[in-house]
């Protein structure tokens, strides 16, 4: 039953390494480093830009576009709408990580905005899904979903008709991370498990997730690019959970192991699959 | 004579696992994965930012809070002023690092200006503590510290009565980062050595060092928390050395010490205390 | 015939370790720890910048300067020629990574000003050294150069013209880096092979090599400095690869490499000579 899901899974992945598809990102400051690398370990090709008109041009050139708002500075005001908008025009697929939600004016006043431009995925934990669909007015969201800094404070489960009508506003899909993974296109939820602690003992496992949710999606479906990247993370940090000492020894596993897995490691990692009552 | 200090040390250890204090920062973009991931290895949350009402939030939100230099925004204008003004009005302790005080207009006058938001800690090698005190016209400064680029260029010893100054005047701590540690609160000093001379050959091993600090700090005093970090990294860095083979794996060793290294282990590293003759 | 080439790189290998020449930097975000970080390990001092008086200061302090162009923020309008004039004036050499020329319109004003700054070595990939000598109206360049990204898209012999006018129009080295690297003092030629295919799977190789050369160039000649650089990295990728299970371990192994190779390994690594016929 779940097997087509499984083979485009694979699919994906071989079509990233053989095209190396351009995913450029505007992203946070404090792991766009790891995002980067994260990009080049599973395949993709990697550029970040912060100023207006290079987000425009590369919302054009590349295959597939990933926005982290982690880290504000005053030209994202400029820099995110018109990206976002060129992303629109350009039909470029996005990724959206809504890091941090709440905090502050202007991430507020654009993550609104972005209702909009529907990204093709939202990446976050449970804490920013609830509140990314509040502020979007969608159901299952709460405007005062507890956001304490960048950690999740909610259990995930708790997100799933949030992340469920923001997959059907924006016919995409929504990854919600935690120690259970949710993905959902909106009409069938996906439950991937696996990964490790040390995820929380490491700055950016999150924002690399989202960014390798972006290298996939050039080449799939949001939902098939969300679960592959899901799985894959739950896998390599398994694995790399066991050869670590602690949580540097363990990023540095994690992605070798992004590099390192094959397809079918990934694909034959078990995962739940459910329809959603309409 | 020293054991009450060596128990608050592991008090003080044990309360941040157990805990996870929010601790944001704004600090430079060199550093700021290394500044991140030591703080969450020692078990603390960290969120950066760079806007003014972000930063304002945060220091409200956080139960301790880094400001770093080392690299400026224009934007700093705003946010540092207006986030130490939160810090001390929301009484939230704060650690401060001059990383290269002296270089360039803005960075001089927000040094300046933080004189009177007295932070709780301030940590940065013997030419940056001289040149602060020197900034802030307390006795043992001098505003001709030879500050070269982000490196010390005089020996810790020299930087005492400075330390000495600062830390009365913010009625806090203060760190002297070297190759012999002292940590003052004003009335006793404290030496600790151990590290490694890799920490000269990676960057960030000061900044990463303010970092915990600021995570201690929310969960003791001053005095304490700067001496907790500092023991920290000399236990660490000497462990590490043993591990590695050049500044790479020295570093990824370090961190995973960081998180593995027992409050006992910590807390038994032998250090020289000494009265202040007032 | 080009054991004096062998020699000079060995002295400038041994100057480097004995001096530590301070050489600061504006780059970019992304690798901007790794550019530090490869500084360190080889002998240097690094201090990065955003502000133009700040950038001012240290053209004037530094023993060399490493301009890198990835990410550009909007006070780089004012930091990068202020920097650059306050180069040229106190006649502090520098070295130029014109990453993903043609990108923006700010990066492309910046990167074609820079001709009259004459930088002592220019770093980049075959088609940002081919869009550079375009940009700069030089014989062998183009303006149509397929930059896509950051990443090359035309093999390296490609940008030999380009790089022979480069040099002679700066009377600097140009360093053209591939599967095969190329150096050129616009006289003469030198091919230097080895490396790593790695050195794609993370980010930050050819930034950290600018930085890198920067650092050489502190205290030998545009050529010198270059081939030095490039052949360490060639030395050092090739060891590095030996060591990796993927990308993020030969990252690391790659840094204790350079930390650790002595220069007379870096100076026997065999390099192919050619005189440039006028």
């Amino acid at each position: 039953m779940t097997e087509w899901i499984q083979k485009e899974m694979m699919v994906a992945m071989n079509k990233v390494r053989e095209q190396t598809p351009l995913v450029p990102s505007i992203t946070n400051t404090v792991t766009i480093n790891l995002v980067a690398n994260a990009q080049l370990a599973v395949g993709g090709s990697a550029a970040m830009v912060y100023l207006p008109d290079e987000g425009e041009s590369l919302a054009k050139l590349g295959q597939s576009f990933y926005i982290n708002v982690g880290t504000m500075f005053p030209i994202y005001q400029e820099s995110l709408p018109r990206t976002v908008q060129a992303l629109v025009a350009n039909q470029t697929p996005w990724v959206l990580d809504p890091v941090a939600v709440g905090l502050g004016e202007l991430r507020t006043s654009l993550l609104a905005s972005f209702k909009q431009g529907k990204p093709n995925i939202i990446r976050g934990n449970a804490s920013e899904i609830i509140a990314l669909a509040g502020l979007w007015g969608l159901s299952g969201g709460a405007k005062d979903s507890q956001v304490k800094g960048v950690d999740a404070s909610e259990p995930v489960e708790q997100a799933i008709p949030a992340a469920i009508s923001l997959a059907r506003w924006t016919n995409g899909a929504v990854a919600v991370s935690g120690e259970r993974d949710i993905i959902t296109d909106g009409h069938k939820l996906a439950f991937s498990s696996g990964g490790s602690s040390f995820y929380e003992k490491i700055t950016g496992a999150g924002c690399s997730l989202g960014g390798v949710c972006a290298v996939y999606q050039a080449v799939t479906t949001p939902f098939i690019a969300a679960l592959t990247a899901s799985t894959l993370y739950n896998v390599a940090g398994k694995l790399a959970e066991q050869q670590a000492t602690g949580p540097a020894s363990f990023q540095q596993h994690f992605l070798d192991q992004l590099y390192q897995l094959s397809p079918s490691q990934v694909a034959s990692h078990p995962f739940e699959l459910k329809e959603v009552s309409e």
